[in-house]
């Protein structure tokens, strides 16, 4: 991964946040850097849950990103932890931030969440976490995370869906509700200045090239391929904010 | 993938095999096209063993070039096959030959597989696998797929060990034992006009930049940094003889 060259972006309308420090966060990537990626069942890519090297991981993006930092930059000793639990829900990584997140001490920390809360709402199932609530939860993580660790580089990712199966069966309902998720996620990813990785018009233009199904064969979990193009985002925007 | 623009490669010195065409084993790749992935636990990486298609290709590098030939060429709708099993050795393959290879219908089969018939000796585990009989195994394999399918694409992968752990403990039994196992393997590549992916020497070149467990924590298993190395391996050789 060359040096990308971009520098400072100030972001018109941020709103100012203590924590954040000003000017540039292009992060030099420093020996042992831990970057922890937090999510549901898209992150947690059936991870092993000891400590076998062989699975740690899980099949997915995560395991993607890893793979390419890890062999391009070896020297760098970079630490990669998958905390990913499928089927969680903001709510259900709240519970878990201490153990999960905040005791790993993450140079980098990505998130994933989103699409158990929409459908929480979309087939009413308890906890319902409105899109209010997703909001006041997600920013009490990325604030409690700061707090302790306030050179802490956020990557935000936009929850996302594609018509398929249940969800092309609810297409109104879900759009409706991912939407509004998705526009939180940018908010925060300003506020925090944070790198934002925009899945979602990413899997849009894929579905140019192939019918969405091969892209994510539920219209919520990517396929093999569906992973490919989230790894090859999340590096391209990392990029510009990590001089490796 | 760009074309590789590599034209025929005559090899010297290639015995013949009735089946294999003559001339230009450059294959276009067509709609539809199978790739089969067979081997032992580093190929299986826990991969699902139902039709989820959340875990279908398991967490290696079977995972990364399916993601990366499936992301880059959508419109050929490839399909992907792994068929890797942990602790496999060539006789176990050769059990399930034609349920988990000929009914899958390969256009181009990948193999990797020794390092469990090289534990067999190192260890004399029953069935002891000798060099004779992996050789003698190995090749009826491709002859019963030949058989089938003469205009396969075989892309043989070399087995391979770091000095770590139990192997690095039997260091000198081991590394004859597979140094012989790796010498067939080539034999086998210019007999049936495979692709040969050398890991043994990716692996090595890459301990001069980190150390070996860094590649391969117990000397037989890749981290995910070294299961990106063998997919960038895989994706070179393999991109000689494939036209996407």
């Amino acid at each position: 991964m060359a040096l990308s060259g971009v520098s400072t972006i100030c972001l018109s309308g941020m709103e100012s946040f203590a924590a954040i420090p000003k000017g540039s966060r292009k992060i030099k990537a420093g020996n042992n850097m831990v970057i922890l990626f937090q999510g549901d069942s898209i992150t947690d890519g059936n991870r092993g849950r000891n400590a076998d090297l062989n699975h740690i991981m899980g099949h997915g993006y995560a395991f993607s990103i890893a793979g390419r930092l890890g062999a391009d930059f070896p020297e760098k000793k970079m630490i990669f932890y998958n905390r990913g639990i499928s089927g969680n829900k903001v709510n259900d990584l709240a519970k878990r931030w201490q153990t999960d997140t905040l005791d790993l001490k993450p140079d980098v920390l990505s998130i994933l969440v989103g699409i158990n809360d929409a459908a929480s709402v979309v087939f009413q199932r308890e906890p319902v976490i409105s899109v209010e609530k997703y909001e006041e939860l997600y920013q009490s993580l990325l604030d409690q995370t700061l707090l302790k660790f306030p050179n802490v580089l956020f990557v935000l990712c936009e929850p996302f869906i594609l018509k398929v199966g249940k969800v092309k069966d609810n297409w109104d309902s879900f759009s409706a509700d991912i939407e509004k998720r998705q526009a939180i996620v940018r908010k925060l990813s300003l506020k925090y200045n944070a790198v934002y990785v925009g899945f979602q018009d990413v899997f849009n233009k894929a579905c140019e090239k192939a019918p969405a199904v091969y892209w994510m064969w539920d219209g919520v979990h990517p396929t093999v391929p569906g992973h490919e193009l989230m790894a090859r985002e999340w590096m391209k925007q990392v990029d510009s904010r990590i001089r490796f």
